[in-house]
């Protein structure tokens, strides 16, 4: 283990013996990382992948202390698992673990839907173990173990949603986890947090690849013109909607009813602002950008933006 | 006038003998700032806006070289006249300006819809002038006189519409204009800026203002949420749509048919990718995200991202 600074020691003590990431791309290495580098987070980094040549590159980046291509090897005798890959994965990577899940381990995940995490792991984990969902509202369009860096977290939000009954000092020990990882933590249901995500970052991402189709749809003459002219208002969309796509088809899958929720809501007002356009209905149209003024407003107050 | 470099003569000649800008705002004040401090555009600045505030604020600022309330009377004697005020206005400004329009002036605007602006304002225009339509593809999510700066187009696209038939020495004259304004010029029929700009540009902000209001029409406690992990993506949405309010309203009424068009046509595609959604159709999800990839690959290969 190195420390930073040349060998000094840091202050605190690691709060996990060993961490197990199951899936090992930007999120996970970028875990991997911080571990590594401030030493306070896990005494060993155990990183699991599905892929040989994905563990090759995690050795050759040393950012890890050893890697099983057997999710079911990468977890034994751990006290912290967490599920780093697609959450479409989940349920057969959590059938494949659980029967080596050392007894009061904690078992978490980093995905952007949680109501499907629960669904899928929860009833699959021993009952001597301690399951606590997460989401660190954090990343990059960027993907893969090159593209992880241990200051991924900081300032951002990690939502943790522990079904009822989960044990407090198992929230409590993930909450200083994240914390030291640099972000902030709060607690919702799970419902809740997938009703909220749908609406600041799945609709937003759904918009986002629906409109890079419908511009690539369009005669070649204007595609040309629509790359060319891009700055005027589409390239901020084609940056929010080049992310992963597996990922982000696992997360439209997985927050199947609020997004469509979500997006029916947005048809209605889409709907109502094109009617509003094609009568002349000014006033309509100037609230709508006033609302959205005000909301801007808002994050800058509060610094989100 | 003041020459940068303090009292060194420009190289260049300016173009024009007399500007008058007639709306003073972001982009107006940004090229009376760029006239003032290059010396190569024009040798006399006259300023209108609507208000004698702004024109006030404009005297202190020291832009203008001369500022004038009616616009009637700022037009006198100029041999370039720019229209810099919301689309919206034109058609009453057109009428103002016309009978006080020298012979030979260049007249042009700035607006975003150019069918509308070659409709309210070509007819009325005596046939001693020359009416090149423009379009700076360039702007901030601010506005006023304090809000422009000198090198607001460097590296940024002006689109010329010049109507069948315009003389080429004023279109010309009008591409150096902008090109010593540090724009790279692109020449096309106004018809097709319209549908290029409706997606590019409109299309992004009435989905930008219109998830605002959805966001902002959830129940009181997500509300709160929406704002709280807005940097998941629909931070992005808002910075986009931290636009005037006026100018978008002019904007939308005055490209109603493209917005519209493409509109539906978006409309369709979410339709889409709601269906997939809904019924687990992963294949067309991933198709639809690798396109949105693809055109952001581009993006970035041409240096536009």
């Amino acid at each position: 283990m190195r420390w930073p600074g040349g060998g000094i020691r840091p202050v605190a003590e690691p709060i996990f013996k060993r961490m197990a990431l199951i899936g090992i791309g930007l999120i996970g290495s970028s875990l991997a990382r911080r571990a590594r580098e401030f030493g306070d987070l896990a005494g060993e980094v155990v990183a699991n992948a599905r892929s040989a040549a994905t563990l090759d590159r995690v050795v050759e980046l040393g950012i890890a202390d050893r890697v099983e291509l057997d999710p079911a090897l990468a977890v034994e005798g751990a006290d912290l698992v967490i599920l780093c890959a697609p959450v479409g994965t989940y349920a057969d990577l959590a059938a494949k673990i659980a029967p080596n899940l050392a007894p009061g381990v904690i078992v978490t995940d980093v995905g952007s839907t949680k109501v499907s995490v629960i669904r899928d792991v929860g009833p699959v984990l021993p009952a001597h173990t301690h399951f606590v969902p997460a989401h660190p509202l954090a990343g990059t369009e960027f993907s893969g173990p090159d593209a992880g860096f241990s200051t991924l977290f900081e300032g951002r939000w990690t939502i943790l949603t522990p079904p009822p009954g989960t044990d407090e000092r198992a929230v409590a020990r993930l909450r200083l986890f994240w914390e030291r990882c640099g972000a902030q933590v709060a607690i919702m249901n799970a419902p809740h947090h997938d009703r909220v995500l749908a609406i600041v970052s799945h609709l937003p991402h759904l918009l986002a690849f629906t409109i890079c189709g419908t511009a690539d749809d369009l005669a070649n003459e204007t595609r040309d013109e629509v790359l060319q002219f891009a700055a005027s208002g589409f390239r901020d969309f084609t940056r929010i909607a080049a992310s992963d796509p597996v990922m982000w088809r696992d997360i439209f899958m997985n927050n199947r009813e609020a997004l469509l929720e979500m997006l029916a809501r947005f048809t209605e007002d889409a709907q109502a602002m094109a009617r509003a356009v094609r009568w002349g209905d000014a006033d309509y149209v100037v609230d709508k950008i006033n609302r959205c003024r005000s909301i801007r407003k808002s994050l800058i107050e509060i610094k989100q933006a």
